[in-house]
Formats: C-alpha cells, structure tokens, sequence
C-alpha cells in the first residue's frame, strides 16, 4: 500500500479546500438570512417523497427552494419543482457526496435574500457525504423503518456529522416489526441526546411537528439576525 | 481545485494496485475451485438477511464461507454465524468499500481448498464499491422494494459493475405498492439483458430459483475445472 500515505494527504488538502469554502458558504447564508438544511441518507430512504412534503408545506408560508445531489438524472428536481418550489439539480457523475464547491456554482444566478429556506438533498449515501460540510445550519439523517434498527452503529460517522435524526416511512412500521425503543436507542448510544422525529411523508404522520420545528428554526434565525 | 488532479492520478494508482490484486485473487479462487460471490448494495437492503439464508440453505450440501463488511461492529458477522458457516467480518472505519487488499488479508488462515462457494458482503453503498473489483466470479446487485423504483437509472455504475441484479423484500411489494415492470424497464434501461431475482428472505418468496442459480454456477464451475 505505498501510494496510501499520499492519498490521505491529497484528501486532507481537499477537505481542507472544502471547509474554507463551507465556511464562506455559512457565512453568506447567514448574512442572506436563510436557513439552511441538508438531507442524508442511504438511498430510497425516503429524502425526495419528504422534501416533497416539506416544500410543498413551506412554500405557502416562506420563500423555500432546493439543490438536489445525485449521479444521474434529473429526475428528482422534476418530482421537486412540483411544490413550486425553485429547483436545480446537481449531477455528480460518480462522486459520491456534495461539496461545498457544487453548491457554491448551483447558487449562480438565485439571490439568497429573497430565501427563507433553502433545502439540499445529497447523494444517497451513509459514508461519502459525512465529511464534507455544505456550510448548511441543521444536518439531518434520514434512516426508513425498513432498513433496520441497527443502522446507526454501522454508521456512526454520519449520525456524528448530523444535528437531527429523522425515522421515515413510519407508515411501513407494523409491516416490517420496527422495534422502535431499539433504534431510538442505538441512535443515542452513538449519539446521546440527538433530537429525533418520526415521520411519514405518505400518511403525514409526525409531519406537523417536523415542519414547527423548521418554523422555529427560522424565527430563532431571524431573531438572532435583527439582534 | 488545484490539488484535483492529483486525487485523480493517487485515485488511479490506487486502483490499478486493486486491479492487480483482484486478478492474483481470481486465479487463487480458480485454482481451489471456489465460486465467489458478492453482494453489493444500499445500507438496509438486506443483504445480511438473504445471506443468512443463502449460507443456511447452501452449508447442508456444499462447504460455504463468508467475508462481510462494515464501517463498524462485528453485528453482522455473528448474525451470519448462525447459518454454521465459517464468517469473518471486516471493518474498514471510515472507508466505503471493500478492497482486494481486504479480501486477501481475511482469508488468511483459510484454506480455499476446502470451499464450495465464498460470499463476500460489501459496506452498504450504491457508489463506491463499483469502482472495486474484488476478484469474485460473480457480483450481485441488491436493491429492496421500499427503495422506489429509478434506483438504476440514479445509480447506473453500479448496475453496471454487477452481472446480476436482485430484488429483495418482495414481501412488501404490495404495502409499498412496487411497480415491479418499471423497476424491470429501469434495470434493462441501464443494463438489457441483466439477469433478475426477485427474493424475499422473510416468507421464502423465489429463494429455490435463486439457490438452484447457485448450485448451477458451481457445476458449471466444477465442469470446467474438470476439463
């Protein structure tokens, strides 16, 4: 394995890369006063039929828009720009994450200001996306009912990368025997405390709390912005 | 992006070095007659589940063995060793895949002689593991109901890098209301011709026709090694 010691050191030069252009992004956003918030998961854990949902709900109270990651297709955007919502897409080839750089030249041409919100799905992925910070405010990882109880053990980089865990497709719950107190519990033995909601994007389940919880992140926002 | 090309010269490197263990590993796997088998696909798909059956089925009439990946936890290694088949599990921390490298470094203390097949469980992931031959006869490409249906058209590197594509969690088919002839369009959309399982490990549904798939390899396998 002679050629490991430079990857690792090319890696940490592009993550480095990535961090001062995700800081510069932050700030931006933060100047802007739009709140921020990215989506991972594995994929078909539910991140489009959700942020469907919540653009869709958003978008009759607050001006919301979205990035959206994956290899190929434009598919998503489409299923997206439904809600009315403006949508870009981001292709990325064989990469297997965001960066910040990717978000950076999808913003061309879409001024900040005039957004409350503004949502990026990843790529679907549980490993690639934890390192590279998209400059967002709130992280979230969405993990369906159908996947398993145990995933947060096997993946707890990302569950450490994120701010808030989401359960998704609880309408699939009985069907699949979802032990829930298990991976409530395996969510905080990786990360203790980590706010969790549950919810379904098909039968609405949870989804009121969840988007109060966006609420509330904007006017804490844009509180902290007026002071 | 300075530093980009030479990510990419290291990323070459790196996998040309894979390239060339993988073929060591192929003809090692020749050799002793053991017919290899891997399986690829998103984190909860349920590889582990299906394995665990396949090693169950398989270790009544054949000498089975299994290598299985995680970012992190022996959790799956001890599942599989309830079949009665030898598992080792590899976790590889941060890293998104399996290499030749890893494969190698398991099987030690291992005699391939003494096998009829070897299953090989990669880290739950749609992108990286394609980039990665592991020296394996034949790679199967896992993908589950509750996931939706355009998972090929959004991961076509993947299907790519399989010669068989397998449907998993067919029990669920009719609660995630599966379009099962789009699913199939998709694939061949991608790949014409690719060979479809379509399995449930929980209630049974195509595990003979899937099993006999295997028993058929290894006579096939044992014919040529014969002449």
């Amino acid at each position: 394995m002679e050629h490991e010691p430079r990857l690792v050191e090319v890696r940490k030069n592009i993550l480095k890369q990535n961090d001062v252009l995700a800081r510069a992004l932050r700030e931006q956003f933060r100047a802007a006063g739009v709140f921020v918030v990215s989506l991972v998961s594995s994929p078909g854990s539910g991140k489009t039929a959700l942020l469907e949902k919540i653009l869709t709900s958003l978008n009759q109270q607050y001006k919301v828009a979205a990035l959206v990651g994956d290899l190929a297709t434009e598919n998503d955007a489409q299923r997206l720009a439904r809600s009315g919502a403006p949508v870009k897409q981001i292709t990325t080839g064989t990469v297997c994450h965001l960066e910040a750089a990717m978000i950076q030249n999808a913003l061309d041409g879409w001024n900040l200001r005039e957004m409350d919100f503004l949502f990026v799905e990843n790529v679907g992925n549980l490993v690639c996306p934890s390192s590279y910070d998209l400059g967002e405010n709130l992280r979230l990882v969405l993990w369906s009912v159908t996947e398993g109880e145990d995933k947060p053990l096997k993946y707890p980089t990302i569950f450490n990368s994120a701010d808030v865990a989401v359960i998704t497709k609880m309408d699939l719950a009985d069907a699949v025997e979802f032990d829930e107190p298990f991976a409530v519990g395996n969510i905080h033995a990786v990360r203790p405390g980590m706010p969790i909601f549950k919810v379904s994007a098909k039968n609405g389940f949870g989804m009121e709390g969840f988007l109060d919880y966006f609420r509330s992140c904007h006017t804490k926002l844009r509180g902290t912005a007026a002071i």
